[in-house]
């Protein structure tokens, strides 16, 4: 993983603020392939390419912004857990990576079973992580 | 430009804030390297060539969440000429879509001063655009 150039006397406030930005960017490139998987939209290769790569690109971007010190400073939804147990955290990040870099992959062939399949194992990916670490009200 | 499964029904608060979050990102990809350009921070490919693959992937992102219906909703900085002037907008936004791409493709061959001409083009591009069509403060 790459450091994006983050500083080390960053704002906790930004960083909260920075992190809470990409799940958002996060959240609507996934949210249509979704709803693909579930057929309740029809399957569109040109939007899984695009919104894969988008996923593919941004998904390791948060992470470094979770440092010791950003616990708070702005209303987050990020569980204490997160510095507690800082290692399980990483793991969850790098199984959520391995799953965007797959889904981006499989969306180039076109296969669209297979493409759904990957979406659901992304899905599950993020949704493991969310249920042991994003609260479900934003605390301050 | 692939539209990323955007809604027709989308709430003009979440439009307002995703493009915000997507701006936000931008920034955070961009200012790092805006400072390799200036000389205050030592030049650094890994980061650059990462960084601006995250600005190509994503700039086109927010175009499409200024959509009509989108002009306010919750603070937003987005100027009404966005909306009045939809095609001098357009001629912008694909000015600095042509400038991260450039700069992603230049920041691959490792030319530090090519690299910087290419930064220093996409933030005349941005502050161009910024100048026209981003108010100072936040209106609602």
């Amino acid at each position: 993983m790459v450091a994006a150039g983050a500083s080390a006397q960053v704002k906790p406030e930004d960083a909260i603020g920075y992190r809470q930005s990409v799940m958002n960017v996060v959240g609507h490139a996934f949210g249509p392939m979704i709803s693909m998987a579930q057929g309740k939209i029809p399957y569109n290769k040109d939007v899984v390419v695009k919104n894969s790569n988008v996923l593919d690109t941004i998904i390791d971007l948060p992470w470094t912004s979770f440092a010791p010190g950003t616990e708070k400073g702005a209303p987050t939804k990020a569980s204490m857990k997160i510095w507690s147990e800082s290692e399980k955290f990483k793991e969850h990040a790098d199984k959520v990576q391995q799953a965007a870099a797959n889904l981006a992959k499989v969306a180039k062939t076109g296969d669209e079973k297979a493409v759904k399949t990957a979406i659901g194992e992304l899905g599950k990916s993020c949704k493991s992580c969310h249920d042991d670490y994003r609260l479900k009200e934003a605390r301050n």
